[in-house]
This record gives C-alpha cells, structure tokens and sequence, in this order.
C-alpha cells in the first residue's frame, strides 16, 4: 500500500519536474532565438544534461517538504526541484571543465562537446579552447537559470525568507567546498599528511554532503514552513548521509565498474582527486607505496598498469577496508537520526529509500 | 549650482555602493570563515575587483530610477547598485579567463592571482590550471553574490517584477552575447566576409549596448515605476550609447596606450577579437592585407612588429575612420534621443555627463 502510493507519488513529482524544466527551458530557448540561431548549442547543452541524473537533490527537497506538511504536487515544490536541478546541471558543467572530465554520463561532456562541434565545422584556432570558454559560458547561463527559477516560487522564497538563506548558503558552501577540493589536489602534496583525512572530510562536507543532502532536504522543510526543531533533526539525518554518498561516489571513482559509472577507471586518480580513501592510503600505506600514490595522482597520462597499482596499495594497507567503515558508520548514524524524525510514514519510508539508494549505489 | 549638487548627488552614490559593497561582502567573509581560512583569496579576488571600476553600470542605473522620480539615497537603488557591480566583477572573471587575460585594469588578473598564488606557494602540478580552476570558482561565487544582493532589494525586485524580468533578460543575453563573440572568433573565419560588421554589430549590441548600459539605465527606471513609454524613450538614448561605447572600446584595444588601459596594447589582436573595426578592415584592405589579419588575429605570440602592421593596414584601408564615423554617428542618435527624455534637469545632465565619458575616453 504504502510502496504503491510512494512509488507513484515520487513518479508523479519526477515528470512534474521534468515537465517544468521543459517549459522553463522552452521560454529560455524563444528568448534565445530572437539573438541567434547560433547560440542553440549553449540551450542544447544545458537541456540534454537536465534530462538525464538521478534527481537526488530535487527529491531529498520533495521530502523534506512533504515531511513538514507541504501537499503533494504542489507548485512551489516543482519548481523548487527545477530550480536544484538546473543548479547541479550548471555545477557539472564547471566541474568538468574543473576536473578535465571529458565524460559525462556516458556522453562528452559539455565542453568536449563544445570541442567536437568546432572540430565538425572545422573553425580556426584552438577547439579545445574553444569549449572550454563555451562551457564556462553555458555554466553561467544555467547558473542564471537556476536563480531565475528559484526565484519564480515568489513569497515563499523571498528575500529574507529561510528558504532563501539555505539557498544562498547552499551555493557559497559547494563552491568553496569545491576550490578545497582542487586546492587539495594541488596544496595536499605538501601538506602534513597525517591531515589528510580530516582535509578530505571537510571538503566533502561542504562540496558534497550538505550540497547534495543537507540543503536540499532542509529546503524543502524550510519552504514548507518546517520549525527549526524539525530542520535540526533533517541535518542530523542528511549530514552523515551525504558524507557516506560521497565517500561511496569516491570507491567508486577508483574501483567502479566503467560500465555502470559511465566515466573511464581511474578517472578520479588522474583527476589528482585527494579523497578520504586516498588520504587513509597516504597515512597507511608503506614509505615506498605512499610516495608511489604522491607521485601519480593527477597524472593525466595514467595508464590501467598504474591505476591497477594503485587499487592493489589502497587494498592491501586497509584503505578500502577502513573507508568503507566509515561509510558503514556515517550510514547508521544517519539511519539513527531518521528513526527519530518525527514523520508521517510516507515520507519517512521515502527518506529511507533514499537513503539506502545513496549509500549502496553502483553507479 | 546644478554641476555642484550633481557631482555631489553622484559621489555619495558611489560612496553608498561601495559601503554597501563593503558590507555584503563582509557578511559573506563570515561566512566562508566558518568553512576554512582556505578559501579567503576567494573573498580578496572578489573585493578587490569590486573596488575599483568606474562604476558605469551602476551610475546608469541610479540616474534611470532618479529620471523617473526615485528618491537619492534609497536603499534600493544603492543595493541595485551593488548588485550590478558584482555581476560585472563576475563577467569579468570569467571574461578573462576565456580571454586569456592576465592583467585587469594593470594588476593581475583573477585566474593569474590565483596562478601566482599556486608558484609563490610551491603546490604540486600545473599553476595555469589551477589558476583557471579557481577562477571559474571565484567567478561562480561571485555571480551568485550578484544575485543574493539583486534579491535583497525586496518586493520592487520580486518575482514577476519588470526590474526581475529585465536583471534575467541581462544576465542571459550578455552570456549569449559573449558566446557569439568566441563563436566569431573561430567561426569569422570561414564564414563569409561581408557579413562580418554585421556579426560584429550584433555582438556588440548582445554582450555590450544592452548589458552596459540599455539594462541597467532600465533597471533603474523599472525599480522607481517607470511608465512602458519612459523605458522605451530610456532604451532610444542607451542603445546605441553602448554601442558607441564599446566600438570606442574597440578602438582602444588595438590603438589605446597600454598605460592608460593597463592592458598591453594589441591584447584584442591576440585575443582574436572580430570586432567591427577588424571587419571594416577586413572588407576594404587589398587581398593581401586582408589575408595577413585572418592569420595574424587570435596569435598569442604576436608581436610589436606584427600589431603595428595591423595598425597600419587599419588605418591605411579607412577602417578606423568607417569605425570613428559609425561612432559619431549612434553618439548623435543618443544625444539626440537623450534630449527628447522628459527627464528633470538634473539627470538630463548626469546622462549626458555620463554619455559624453563613455564615447570620447581613452580607457
């Protein structure tokens, strides 16, 4: 009964979010048309990465509405989830300029993209180049976009409003969590070690976990008019989940199948990512192999020789082992403070799953 | 006496938007101090781009909302104010990263301060990357500042508002705008030749008359009630006082003395900008000269000799005259536009101040 009703509440709200952003987009794209035809790339790219994800951030929003009493199907929580969804779509375009990741869900990413059409028309001068600049571009237009449509909630989430205040919080705290994270990659080397993990903690803690849990969720409760008490407790539960999301997305990007992930193994080691797992390898690790891990991480040119090097070191001293008991831990602290909340049983049951989706996930 | 009162209406505008800058700015340094002390070169970046400037945008706006009957001083229009400048400091970020600037108004620019940053220090890989990563970072942050700010104005600035939907309007044609202008870089090119003023007017008009000055004098209006007919007569006089701007902006970047632009003299030459002067000269110089530009425009490595033979031909071929001349010609349509305006004295005269500095400076 209930797994009925959630399933098809939770469709209902995922097609009403997709159906938004498609009008959204569509009045984007008349406006756009009266500049240029040739500014289509810019919306093209923007719409075909809107399509696709797991919708993670739109429904952890959804159920913290319905969990403080907000209707179902109600508007203001649509376009609130467009608004999240337009958001990760513009941070995933930076991001892949960022990491250098020309992959993105299977496909090329945005300024890969960019690249291939110049290389198709055969334009002058420099193609990758070229789509970095359009990728930083088209990152600032659905950056744009996402405030546009945040802002079409109106009163609920005006000035001075809670909403608001978690929004912009939001936004600040995942790009300052992000310039941790390439700070790390590049500062980490010669940093004190034995800081490695905490560094790593915090950077996932600002970029990811309340990025992709914390905030949406709190969002969602705070639009629905959810008491402080109740937004406390909905951190007590998202924090650590988001922690555990991130620190399985980080096994993933270096034991992941390709298949599943859609991104090349090993992409996160060339990308110089300094994770949690990559921090317990530092510190556990023998002289000899940790020196090995310094030296490769980052390298663009890392072959399958090296990466199946480095996985062997991160196994053999515990690394993995000990990541994945803090997943372990992170997970039931937060599964704890979910029992606690004081939900009706649809979106708690909702919550849960949520939750055990993140934290298992294969992709 | 209207000369006195003006200067000192306008100096303790700028005053305003400043404190104002000063203490938004601060509030949000409290914040990213309680994420790590890591993250302040975010925070200077941005301080100290929003510092100087000269503040045209936000000086367009106020005079806009005062012509149309704002109160001086009113805190609306002085967080408007601020809202631009930091839209501008995030255009610019990005702007020079695209361009591979690495001076802004003679010191470094965002993405070199953050390359230097990386040597100084002696981090591990590449500067430049990191250096551009931070950059689109800064950039980002500093885009969303800009728009926590245009929501702070309240109710006049709310969803649905003309003031809401003409800050959206700006944001996304200058970004399709600035795509326009990478696209000819590379696409100019192969694309035919007599079509290239008119791309480049287009442009121009996109990422330059309607974001520097047609949107904000409007911004401005919008905010104080201007009736459809004020906004209309405002967008007559700005226009083609933008264009104008940026085509003396043009002429600035392969004539101008790098002492008074503090950019080195041909950087828009290296840059491969395909602006209206460059198309002038690509239509009327011999075939040869023609030529020499197509192959020159975009080099990084050009030098003194090859910019003062581009110069030369510019000259040479009338397109600096055709471009001085499409110059004085929509300055005349402005000014004349502009005194059409039932505006009271004293932004009449603050208008034409502020069009008269925008056509004839020399940086």
């Amino acid at each position: 009964m209930t797994a009925e009703s959630l399933g098809s509440e939770q469709s209902r709200f995922v097609a009403d979010v997709a159906a938004k952003l498609n009008g959204f987009l569509g009045v984007q794209q008349e406006t756009m048309a009266t500049i240029s035809p040739d500014v289509a790339p810019l919306m093209g790219s923007i719409t075909s990465l809107v399509t696709g994800g797991k919708r993670l951030r739109a429904l952890m929003c959804y159920w913290g509405w319905r969990g403080a009493g907000g209707e179902s199907a109600h508007p203001d929580i649509i376009t609130a989830g467009c608004a999240l969804e337009l958001f990760q779509a513009a941070a995933l375009i930076h991001d892949d300029i960022i990491d250098r990741s020309d992959t993105r869900r299977g496909g090329p990413s945005v300024h890969k993209r960019f690249s291939q059409l110049h290389e198709g028309e055969g334009w002058a001068l420099d193609s990758e180049r070229f789509g970095h600049a359009a990728a930083i571009l088209t990152g600032d237009l659905c950056l744009s976009f996402s405030e546009e449509a945040f802002t079409e909630i109106g009163s609920r989430a005006a000035s001075g409003t809670a909403a608001r205040r978690i929004f912009n919080l939001m936004r600040a705290e995942v790009m300052a969590g992000q310039y941790l994270d390439i700070l790390e990659e590049v500062a980490g080397p010669v940093r004190d070690r034995a800081g490695a993990v905490d560094r790593a903690q915090s950077i996932i803690r600002f970029k990811s976990a309340k990025y992709s849990t914390e905030h949406p969720l709190a969002l969602g409760g705070a639009l629905a008019g959810a008491s402080e008490e109740l937004l406390q407790g909905y951190s007590a539960f998202a924090l650590p989940l988001g922690e555990a999301f991130q620190l399985r997305d980080d096994v993933l990007g270096v034991f992941g199948d390709p298949g599943t992930t859609g991104k090349p193994a090993g992409d996160d080691l060339r990308e110089g990512k300094r994770t949690v797992l990559v921090g317990f390898a530092i510190n556990q690790a023998a002289a000899d192999d940790s020196s090995y891990i310094d030296t490769m991480l980052g390298r663009q040119d890392l072959g399958e020789a090296e990466v199946a090097e480095i996985r062997r070191i991160i196994v053999d001293c515990g690394a993995l082992e000990a990541t994945e008991a803090m997943i372990e831990e992170l997970s039931n602290e937060a599964f704890e403070a979910l029992e606690r909340l004081p939900l009706a049983d649809l979106p708690l049951t909702a919550l849960r799953q949520l939750a055990e989706a993140a934290v298992s996930r294969a992709a």
